[in-house]
């Protein structure tokens, strides 16, 4: 069961009206990369944990992240509060409305038409969270590599915010949570090394003959090597006509249809066939020159 | 420049009509794990890639994944293409077509009467397939983690779907998926640990005080530790009121408002107040009881 | 801040694996009228909010659907357990899994498929959770009618879920459930018309012309009346030739343009212009009957 | 079945171009408080509504949020409509129209260069509409509700939009608009309660153990009190160590597995077990320092 | 403006409850071929139309499909109209109810649960109705064409529903709905051909050197000509490595940077730089093997 | 299979960095017209194409837009480098980002942040591309108009921003790939009319009655008549009182239920019956005046 202390985790400590660094902001609130998707990403994961050490570990975590989601979602808030204000009372012209809405800039607009200058479950482009954003499977050995790289994607977006906002306050907030983000990919880092075995994921091995097979698939100058195509787990193929399909088969796709499928295929085929040997009139070429009225 | 053969990276050889699991196979055709997901995942980082070694791996890989979506795309087509002919044609009673669309179960009934049988860019609930699936962000270190934890994931996904195969030809074709899962995960890791520095990602650093310190929000019975919250690395806090919030300050959000701006909150605030010494009826205790007639 | 004991806050037992029920509740873990929607609805709502009063209760409420979103996805969990260990060992053959896949029915197999079993932020379709089900906009006399129309909405789905659920835990969980809405709705009631003035909402009057004004539409065989269009309140007019447009002018929309702006109009209007005059062969004509090939 | 007079229900007449006014007003053509939203919200009610009344009056409503849709539609094309005819024929240099798109601001780039300045299903963000806006559910006491508050969210929204208008017969139209949600929401009221019990909404009753039950679950500073959980309907609780769960259980999710699903429970459980005695070196641990090269 | 008359355009006699029949018919009530779709890209073409004589036209088809939208939806009504009655009053078991649940079959589970049993904008997977089925440009010769090919879709998709369905009454609904989508498109296609000119779409000409070359891409057995690649109005060209780019400049992406830009790139490049010549130890290799533990 | 050359199709020269010009271009590379949107469209056909010429043609166009993708996502990256070099090392002051992330303008700030520069699979709007996009159905005679009508729509965007395009290689590249959208719309046309018959599309006739009827459901000033409403291949009928329903039955919509559901469907009835002789006193009464405190 949750609770909640009025208290933030951080102190949030905003110096001016911004409606267009809290669009910006909204990224990391509602956006693909934010703090919802992160927390809901590891609350799905700890629900079905069968290991004790790592539910442990998800329901911390999803717990910071929701006080995170709080943290980034007062930044948004008090950057739009002067704004939301304006708006809702109308005390100015609506000339100066208009402009200060436009002055704003970026999807700002959005926030403040809509929802009022609150904090909304959407991107900085106004798209709304998508349950799409959490790629949790239920499997250990990939939802753990799942959190590792979404905590590396948050921390980037993070830092690209940082970079951007001078008001020192709110710097100071991301960077806080910038940081989290990396403490947070260490924890799951270790708990993915913790496993026995994490590669390759799950139970199935893979087929021997093609586990260290890369293939060449782009050529032309820029052609490279590296250790990930080159060295002693590695054995390269290009595809050429002599060596595909890779299973020596003809590289068709076919199926064994009933006598009653392959005729009503057959009469579909029928129907639809064209005849290669015409050369029609099209709509194009109605469509080219004006033709004479009929009536 | 793309360019195409028409045979197949793997043969395809279906033994018999399956729509139900055409259906299932949808999941790695249009689905979140699934190839198009990936090829593009790969594909829009090649794009804007700033080295030449990594740029050509990630062009190998999505023009593979391309051709495994033509071979994903190819089982679903021949699992379909009986029952794609028996609805076109309807050479059977609607009753009977009626019992056999409805027979064939899970979602299957989309991919006929919307799709004619042919593969959709949906997942196996219909849904169709979202941009939000790729989760590139133009940072090395963050995507090469996205790309590690994407193929783990559908390396998981083809299991699943082997694990409830029956047809041979069907289940061949998919270990090969599965198993170059399994190859490009080790592309992408050698590419990542190819780099100087490749943790934290990005260019700024943490905040020293936060970058090991593990925040034990969850407690109660099953709270527990291992190597992602105990050792020289970590230190534990557990949140309570005397240590939040972790910056010393009030835990409050603030904005610094201009006179303008404090004056239309105020007349916002001041409109929409409650007044919480009074105890009001209700809408919902207008609902409780018949009411009399008015008029 | 967020903090979380491991106990729920109600008991889940759950007597027998079952996972098309499992799917059945996705309904309220990442559906509309789900735990996760309504704690976003009233977090969101907390963020922004100026009154004291309601700010604790918004907080207060969010706090404990967010409970209820863990009580809801355990029951999830608990319900898929045995079919996700089934899907991930495979000990039966493919047969017997797909068979059980299939017969699990409704669209549990997007869930074992795809989430491995786990509670997934998605509806009983198989839909992604989506920001948009959040309908905060930010002015109190709105958001607290949402919420009261919420909860009712969710308290609805849940008397559903109870009707189709013979499992005693399950059902009595959904009960708790079921009634914290009923209690939910009564906090928001009172909330609401603890306010001076909530209707009409927001600032602006409406137009004294038009808010008395019941425009009958929908005419013939049912036309009805009552409270809604009938009484001191009301004036009805049903639309005809003689009275539309309401304001009395011509009814038409236009546009006072520049003469620049006239110029390029008409250049557009005449490129695209259709001569009535004309009865053109036309595409359709063409498809109609074979053509005689031209070479 | 509908039919349609080439008078609108409101004239319009717009004063100038102004493709970033004709953006924003998409909030209400394709948005989620837009009148296409209201209009299938009462329309998907209507057709299955059983009580006759209330069936006409949802019909009246929703033909009018047709005809509503058919206004705001039309302020969006004629407030687009010169910049349309700029772009289509191109009179101007290329630098001109790109200078003249991004000038408007906001997100009329999209209407412009997507849409060719005709009226879209989008909101003001360019968001497509989605099905998700409408909320009908089936059960008239939460409809109704849903209704009511649908027409406040529009009324707010339309009300936003005044307040940024400046252009005379815009601004007329809007409050036009604006006007009727006041209208129709006191039509649903009405409605709603000339229903003889509308709360609690549906038919089972709630448990009475919660139903008068407030949970005081966000604590600190800010803590308050009002008629939502103050007064003979409430009995207030702050959840602590010594009563959670409410239900007086232990407080766990359990499920009563059949011995072959335990037996693949525990494989799965074994299989993916981390183990906390280990501190592993793990893939930030590689990353944080030059490697050497191996070969 | 829309006015309403009860009757519906078509007398809707529906034989028996079938609730998965009506899940599928919401194909064509808020599915990407449906009647929404249909009368919103018609209505949103007429706003912004020009020639006075298509926007009529446009306005005629738009207001049928609202009627359509009608027909379809009343179906869904009465084939769910006894499942609704049996879910909401619950006078059976909740076995029995949880049986002819499932027991519907394909998606139907969403349509009760969720909404009840009235007609919902999703379409027969569950998936919500989205604006972007609309694909209205503002510009008669392409819209006009999609059009076209709409209305070829929806009737396509309505011969797969008539296919499957037994009831008298509902095949001949059906019929009807169906048949008026080819008068559509016969409409559509003379609105077409009365343009002067049609061909290529819109203003600009396009390049000669590309306009009648026939890209040959896919190669290998299976590779055929036909009219769409052979005769007087085609040059085809199978690229190879000597005649990429079609330019005849090297087939590279550049762009210009000022030295500033040059520079940070330049840092970014390298700070993301990989080493070729490393063979590092990966994330995977530390999977592979069970590791020492640390301390 | 595909493979892959890293040489372009068309090389890719840009003279200057343009964020907001590259974020214009994202709506031909995961907008709805776009090049991905092309290729899934024909890629998706070509696997279920029984007709062998039109097989080929599908792939052939497919791998071309894949190609075209390339170029188009190319040009972004291009346009995006100098700002991706920026953001990502900040040597600037948080200020001078700030103001050139907003100064760029429209969309250019979702690229920047979230994306890094990089080209991801959205539109000019940020809305993430989507599978609905990609309306094939599996008929030849409707997919084949889906995709003449798809290249249409897609040369006019590309006409739109050519004519907002000052960079002289980039509007070259533009150009190239407006016109390769003429000739595959001129190659879709041919396969269409080499068809035996394709109109109208499918197996099923139309009913007879209701093939040639014109319905004038929009009257008044603006009704028109044209060759898509008037000659011998149409029948007009303006509906009223009189006429409709078309059929000649009651117009209603009705089911035969059985007693138990006629039963149950009665008890829903009652329970929800509204009582049109009562004038309530609502909600919105209670929330126009203060109302005097309770307690």
């Amino acid at each position: 069961m949750f609770s909640h202390n009025k208290r933030l985790q951080y102190t949030v400590r905003v110096s001016e009206s911004n409606p267009a660094l809290a669009n910006l902001l909204l990224e990391q609130f509602g956006g693909p990369q934010g703090e919802l998707a992160a927390a809901m990403r590891y609350f799905t994961q700890a629900l079905a944990e069968e290991d004790m050490g790592r539910k442990d570990m998800l329901l911390d975590i999803a717990t910071e992240e929701l006080s995170h989601l709080e943290v980034i979602g007062s930044l948004v808030a008090m950057l739009n509060r002067g704004a939301k204000g304006r708006l809702a009372e109308a005390v100015e012209s609506e000339a100066e409305l208009f402009r200060s809405l436009q002055g704003a800039g970026n999807d700002s607009h959005v926030t403040q038409v809509l929802f009022g200058g609150g904090p909304a479950l959407i991107n900085s482009a106004g798209v709304p969270f998508s349950g799409a954003y959490v790629d949790s499977i239920g499997e250990p050995t990939a939802d753990l590599r799942s959190n590792i790289a979404a905590e590396a994607r948050a921390k980037i977006v993070y830092e690209r915010l940082i970079n951007v906002t001078e008001d020192v306050g709110v710097k100071d907030a991301l960077t806080f949570l910038m940081t989290r983000e990396i403490a947070h990919q260490k924890s799951f880092e270790k708990a993915l090394y913790s496993m026995d075995k994490s590669f390759p994921p799950g139970k199935l091995p893979g087929d021997p003959r093609f586990t260290s097979l890369y293939v060449n698939t782009s050529t032309g100058e820029g052609d490279a090597s590296g250790p990930w195509n080159r060295g002693e787990q590695w054995e390269v193929m290009t595809p050429d006509d002599t060596n595909i399909p890779v299973d020596g088969g003809n590289g068709k796709a076919s199926v064994d249809l009933s006598s009653d499928e392959e005729s009503v295929v057959g009469l579909f085929a029928t129907r639809g066939a064209s005849d290669p040997s015409r050369d029609p009139v099209t709509g194009a070429d109605l469509g080219v020159l004006q033709q004479e009225p009929k009536k």
